[in-house]
């Protein structure tokens, strides 16, 4: 099972309704790029490589129910699609990585008659979506590599099959790791106030026979002190071109506290989240979500706090290049300094 | 309203039932020491002050109770309440120094008649009660005089009248700026997994006018970073000799985070929570409480993982005294060279 997929009957977009797990596995039918804007916002959908492809096929879809009777209708048509595709969420670089890419496939192919072009941007989003699965395998490789044969590791958030295609970025390193017969224990930041560590890494890892523990993000500190942890693995929305990275909200703290006891800060990313055109960090748009997440808990909407209190909500922060020892990246793990490495990773990726 | 009372009448000690707040303010009446140790295990009461006062009065609730006719009769049994009371939670100090102090007035009262020690006991679990109040207000004169006019502040867990038998410590500092006419903003750690922060501290700020907002705890080091904090305020279970801090887990990456942007990191503790016994906070016992609290939401058990996940719940941590800027305290601020800080601050109280 993939957590996104093309489906030429409708034609559709399908993909694990996030919000719901893990009490329900649900598919959601999306028929209109409109909707899929619309599952990237309220997070049907989340995961920095998961929201570029469905920003891919989003494109392919709004291609597919255009009435363009002609090649360059249908991409004057699609700016509106892909503007509004990237807008859905900020941090996450991926997402206009993918739609852009998409729609230079469609570009390329603007000599032929329309439908070849919906065919050919079909087909771009169709190839990143594979992409996304052979990458986070190669970056599994390389990741596992590193980790000891017994080890404990926190993870955060969830970078799992769930935030990609299939198989994961960070949690990808920890499957392959398993696969390969080291015996990974993890131990599962909640990731407030969302929960995607307790409720989807959780349950990725349960059906992998991975074991776990969750535990609440501020405790990860504790563990690291004492000792109890090998590494910790993280993914990423963007990486700047300094190294500085843009990532769930707690990995600069998770961060502080693994260089505060000299334990791997690894941070697992395909190239297609370096933005190389962002000199540092603080260039990166922070994306602040509804104060409902931190008031309420999700999907029953229960009430935590008053009635009548406020929130603040970033969902993101920048962890600086220099808290991180290793980025792995589907074109090998880099060392710092990471400003040449970065640039060298992606020459490679792209030209391969 | 004070967070725990003594009553006559029964006798019985009644106090907030804290688990049941913001919904709900009840007064549980308690009639007997075990039902103390009870309440103080299941954290109807909870805050190193507020549980100090407890275990005081449940000395008291002890000796009125018991049916001992004579002044060593009653002593002897005393012992094995105070042995119950002081292992109802292992890591404030707070706990076993009331129990202690309450008993020693009752030796001191052994050559009297048995009513006459039931009385000392009584004095004394009252006169500690006191205190706490008094100590906590010239805690909060000395903190508030550190605050800018206009300042943002982190707060972590509770540690307000809640915490205490009234006026709180880290939120009597917050409590007294703001009373003095300081403009002081607060930032209100939710404090996983049992939501202190979102669900008492944020009860007390809004009854007492102080504007706040609350986040996530791993949200902190992002306000620290971005400049938009003048201040940490933290209480604490146990101070270590060296000035080693337990205290709510998540202390010490919100410490960590505080000491990368360096903004000042204040500790606010009575001299009775400081433990010249340990030299440091190795030796501090954490305790580590149900996995439940994690894995489901407090109070209506709404589940949060997959079933049969498995969590880790340390209840503490230990911030070592180098990430600490100022500890305030009864006896005044004080500032590092912490060990000899810490023991003359000790000596001030106990003279005084």
């Amino acid at each position: 099972m993939r957590t996104i997929a093309w489906n030429n009957f409708g034609p559709s977009v399908q993909m694990i309704d996030q919000r719901l797990l893990p009490e329900k596995l649900e598919i959601l039918s999306l028929h209109t790029y409109p909707q899929i804007v619309a599952a990237i916002q309220t997070m049907a959908i989340r995961g920095a490589p998961a929201i570029g492809a469905a920003g891919a096929f989003g494109i392919a879809l709004a291609a597919a129910n255009s009435k363009a009777g002609s090649a360059s209708k249908l991409l004057d048509e699609l700016d509106s699609a892909a503007d509004a595709l990237c807008a859905a969420r900020p941090t996450a670089v991926n997402l206009a990585w993918a739609v852009k890419r998409t729609l230079q496939a469609g570009r390329k192919a603007q000599g032929n008659d329309v439908d070849a072009v919906r065919a050919a941007l079909l087909r771009e989003a169709l190839q990143l979506a594979e992409e996304d699965v052979a990458v986070n395998k190669r970056m599994g490789a390389f990741g596992a590599a590193l980790l000891p044969d017994r080890c404990t590791v926190i993870h955060h958030c969830n970078t799992g099959a769930l935030a990609t295609v299939d198989y994961g970025t960070a949690l990808g390193v920890i499957r392959a790791a398993h696969e390969s017969g080291k015996k990974v224990h993890v131990l599962v930041d909640e990731t407030r106030p969302r929960l995607q560590g307790s409720r989807l890494t959780a349950w990725e890892l349960q059906r992998l026979g991975i074991p776990y523990d969750i535990i609440s993000d501020s405790a990860a500190g504790h563990f690291l002190s004492r000792g109890e942890v090998d590494a910790v693995l993280v993914g990423a929305d963007r990486v700047a071109a300094n190294g500085d990275v843009a990532n769930k909200i707690g990995t600069y703290m998770l961060a502080l506290a693994a260089d505060a006891s000299q334990i791997p800060f690894y941070c697992v990313v395909p190239t297609s989240t370096i933005d190389l055109q962002l000199s540092t960090g603080a260039q990166i748009p922070i994306e602040e979500r509804s104060p409902d997440e931190v008031l309420n808990l999700q999907r029953d909407g229960r009430q935590l706090a008053p009635s009548g209190s406020t929130a603040r909500n970033p969902a993101f922060d920048i962890t600086p290049a220099a808290l991180i020892s290793r980025f792995i990246t589907e074109a090998g793990v880099l060392a710092p300094p990471f400003p040449a490495a970065l640039q060298r990773a992606h020459e490679k990726a792209n030209q391969s």
